[in-house]
């Protein structure tokens, strides 16, 4: 294939280290703050130069006879919880208060249930204070509504997360535009997620699930800029924001979707692949290009007579496949699925931090 | 080169004409709303079906021999600029009322105080009434945003635009984020930027611009569903937000930066390039697939001394070499440019007809 390099592209140095004054510095997450991301576009048209094809990996070489390194999201989530704990003996310490979480359960819906219990339970792990009010799936949209309010209210409640899917018959988008911007401790609110899009702007808070992938990539040492990146999904509340959220961290995105015409050959033009789909066993070890980065975000029950639930969970990704042919990759379980609530009571830390404007 | 397919996309048929009660119909633009675009996303994994690799273009063959189909958009934007003059008319008769678009312009710009002449006329060739506020260079902050909050106030102002660029030493963020959201003609928030994002939202305005060029590709017969779609440059106000819109009308876009290595080579693989850096000529012939679809945003000044004023006007893309590559091109100017104003003049006439309630 002939490949003519017109391009030039000039780099301003990364100025990570320089904080603005509105950058808000996370917890103790290490990725960088989206506005110190932020960096000039300058684009010159140069004929004469040349640039590097191919990109620098984690591992190189004969990819397909060794295994891949396996991303261990849960140490790296415990490390991080560990650190929110601390920080949360500090405030009791120092101010006298500590973070409240209130989560809305709707319905009787058994994952639903096991997410919130395992929310609840990492909450008092980190000393943060939970709230749960639990409702009935025929109450009536008001009853969702007016609890959201109560809690808008309770200024020791400084993240809402309304448990998600809601019945059908309620509002989804009216209950969640309800919840005050500064609880959204999902990021799921359009402010939010317009101000991760927009260069020179920063959310209150990054969605936990999109967080927790790039911080497991951060600490990785997977370099994001200038890589090009497959995002499998367009969720609102993974594929999208993690879509947006690689490209302030200058990645070359593509997002993928069930419209997609050849998903599997542009996946293999892919440095960093990130799939949240909710199919397992989608992307196939043939999508993959040899050496390449693989945060699989599906966790996909698949039958196991051998299991004592008589199911497993599995990803997006045939992980036996996709271990023989990339650098590095996340487990399901125990690789993204940590991050997810860890970033979550990292975003109570930060709101209760910012409530109190204790530094 | 082998091409494996392993994924098969289960679609369904596009419900375009199938409108929801929150959807709302634009002026006489004909790209269908958001929500009505809004498909599930079906995957499923199939190993043995196979799809067409290779796309169906609007021309095809020996594209080197023949000359690209030119996208007349000055025609497109005066038949959309006749129409909304018609619903003027027709609203002043029912209602008494016209559209009324405020525009503040700060400084001494010689292109701001031509693009701000342009759209002032262009209000009173469809009966829109126009307010300009001029204020100088060396204004305080406080004078510019006084001048949106008097605009936000007054019930005959449908529409606010803040010519950009401000002054440096003037906040914008601050700024237009003081403009109100019913009157954001521009649809630069970050609320409406997010809902332009998010499945299932829909942005009270869509950015001039991108909405323009939308209507470009849809009047012009291009089919978006399923294409790869490669956006060039990364601005809040343009790239960014045609990226946003491109996936909501269900292409596989890419959002390409000057970080992005080998742009060339991406842009080589897409159906339609839109190009909004600001640099003359940048993307090639080489860069562009045969039979792609060319919109070209760029409006780049180059000396010419056989030019009455010394210079004209070019796009991003190398029009000469291009024109014999793709099937259809947007030419510089008397493309893009017509489009954004007309739009300008729709989003305040929506704004209108919202306030009034007139359908």
């Amino acid at each position: 294939m002939q490949r003519m390099v017109v391009g030039r592209l000039v780099r301003k140095k990364a100025l990570f280290s320089a904080s603005t004054s509105r950058a808000f510095k996370s917890f103790n997450t290490i990725a960088p703050s989206l506005l110190d991301l932020d960096l000039p576009d300058i684009w010159t048209s140069n004929p004469t130069e040349t640039t590097n094809h191919h990109l620098p990996f984690l591992r190189n070489g004969a990819a397909s006879d060794q295994f891949a390194a396996v991303i261990d999201g849960k140490s790296i989530a415990d490390e991080i919880r560990s650190g929110i704990a601390g920080e949360v003996r500090r405030m009791k310490h120092s101010i006298g208060k500590v973070p409240g979480l209130a989560v809305i359960l709707v319905g009787q819906r058994r994952d639903s249930q096991t997410y919130v219990r395992n929310k609840i339970k990492a909450c008092g792990e980190v000393g943060i204070t939970s709230m749960l009010e639990e409702l009935s799936d025929d109450c009536g949209e008001d009853k969702v509504h007016n609890a959201v309010l109560k809690f808008n209210d309770n200024p020791s409640v400084h993240g809402i997360l309304v448990q998600l899917p809601l019945p059908q018959h309620m509002d989804e988008e009216k209950i969640l535009n309800a919840v005050s911007l500064q609880k959204d401790v999902d990021g799921f609110h359009p402010l939010n997620i317009g101000n991760l899009a927009m260069r020179g702007r920063e959310p209150l808070f990054i969605p936990c699930t999109p967080k927790g992938c790039i911080e497991l990539l951060v600490r990785s040492g997977v370099e994001i800029m200038g890589k090009r990146a497959v995002v499998i999904g367009r969720s609102n509340i993974v594929g999208l924001p993690i879509s947006l959220l690689l490209q302030r961290h200058h990645a070359t995105v593509t997002l993928l979707h069930a419209f997609t015409k050849s998903p599997e050959e542009i996946t293999r033009e892919a440095d960093i692949v990130v799939s949240a789909v909710g199919v397992a066993n989608l992307v196939r070890g043939s999508w993959l290009k040899p050496g390449a980065v693989v945060i699989d975000v599906g966790t996909n029950p698949v039958e196991d007579c051998n299991s004592e639930h008589g199911y497993r969970l599995v990803g997006d990704v045939c992980y036996d496949e996709a271990v023989k042919v990339v650098s590095t990759i996340t487990p399901v379980p125990g690789g993204v699925g940590p991050m997810t609530i860890a970033m979550l009571l990292g975003n109570t830390l930060d709101s209760a931090k910012r409530t109190y404007r204790f530094g």
